[in-house]
């Protein structure tokens, strides 16, 4: 609708593509190894103050963003991180059926955060051009008994999934009522990135704008 | 997952389709034409107490539902029906650009509700076993400017949305953040429907599993 620059998404995730899409985001996919595991300081501090643990997604959206700025010169580069918190652990991806059933025995009946950091990065020279944000969604799963939540399990669908769940799946059943971002429990909050390009894009052309005015004799 | 029975959705809107499809419920789609305006006594109750409001979408999908199980015996009638509502007034979808400007003009920057109530009904010969209820879902808008409303109208998704939106769509560009379910706002709040579906059955089977206990005699 508006005319945002064409991103390059730096996540595998089929989800955070088709919420770009969904929103009308123009992007290329690259994919970076990055290494995902965060320094023993950000950890221990993290231990320390669990309202801070935003730190951590903050932290690998950025590591995602900075490799494909290394690749992408004069592209605004996007990276994002997606953790499901519970009482100040996060919850990864489960390693197996057992481990599943046990996260979501863990979130069943309860309330569980779902946190989303994002970097967009713009590597021009040497210079980088920088926004990052999180948002948090709250979500209140049903009590659901063990027996439907093994024949959930046995769908596949929690295995690649942080917290073991799929909201934009089966895993919709679970789920009684959010606050916050729908989008960013996917994996992605659509509107805030949508706003904070919108946001660069003016301050670029505004900044191109000033520009021009002060130094008006320069050739344009 | 579970074994729930093959429903009839009195409907025809996509977006319900999707999500019942999205939660593995089978089912089948048959639209009636159903009167969509409510009784004298029923708006001015309603008037009277705006919090009511919710009696006008339950009156609704009753009646689809009802338009169903006159068609079909021994089915589950899934009937439904969502309403927008903003400083208790209903929006319907908008007639024109304009009006779908106005009402995009409105919601900007402001909460309001969304509610859809479901009527679960089966007939057999002449009588009815019925499940009826609603959700409500607060939905809080970002101010977006009147460009970028334009915009998002040019695209053509309002036109066909209650309140002017659709939140799955690239609507969800214009949403902050919601309080309750969020496939509600799509048109069906899918986990409460999964639940009522999911109790009726172990209900129909605890009576059954009765019938038999009282009548043992009774061949299979």
């Amino acid at each position: 609708m508006q005319t945002l620059p064409r991103l390059i998404l730096a996540s595998g995730s089929p989800r955070r593509r088709e919420l770009l899409a969904q929103a009308g985001i123009l992007f290329d996919v690259e994919t970076f190894d990055v290494y995902e595991t965060v320094g023993a300081e950000l950890a221990r501090d993290v231990e320390d103050h669990p309202d801070q643990v935003y730190r951590i997604p903050m932290e690998l959206s950025r590591r995602k963003a900075l490799a494909g700025a290394a690749a992408y010169e004069n592209r605004w580069i996007l990276g994002a991180d997606t953790v499901v918190c519970y009482d100040g652990e996060i919850l990864g991806k489960p390693a197996d059926a057992a481990e599943a059933l046990d996260m979501l025995c863990l979130l069943s009946g309860r309330v569980h955060t779902v946190i989303t950091a994002v970097t967009l990065l713009r590597r021009q020279g040497k210079a980088l051009q920088e926004r990052a944000f999180y948002e948090e969604t709250r979500v209140e799963m049903y009590e659901t008994d063990r027996k439907l939540l093994q024949a959930y399990i046995q769908t596949g669908e929690p295995m690649d999934k942080a917290g073991a769940y799929g909201i934009q799946g089966r895993g919709a059943i679970l789920v009684r009522r959010i606050e916050g971002d729908y989008n960013n429990v996917v994996g992605l909050p659509l509107a805030r990135v949508y706003r904070e390009l919108d946001a660069l894009c003016r301050e670029g052309a505004a900044i191109a704008g000033q520009s021009e005015y002060l130094e008006p004799g320069r050739p344009g």
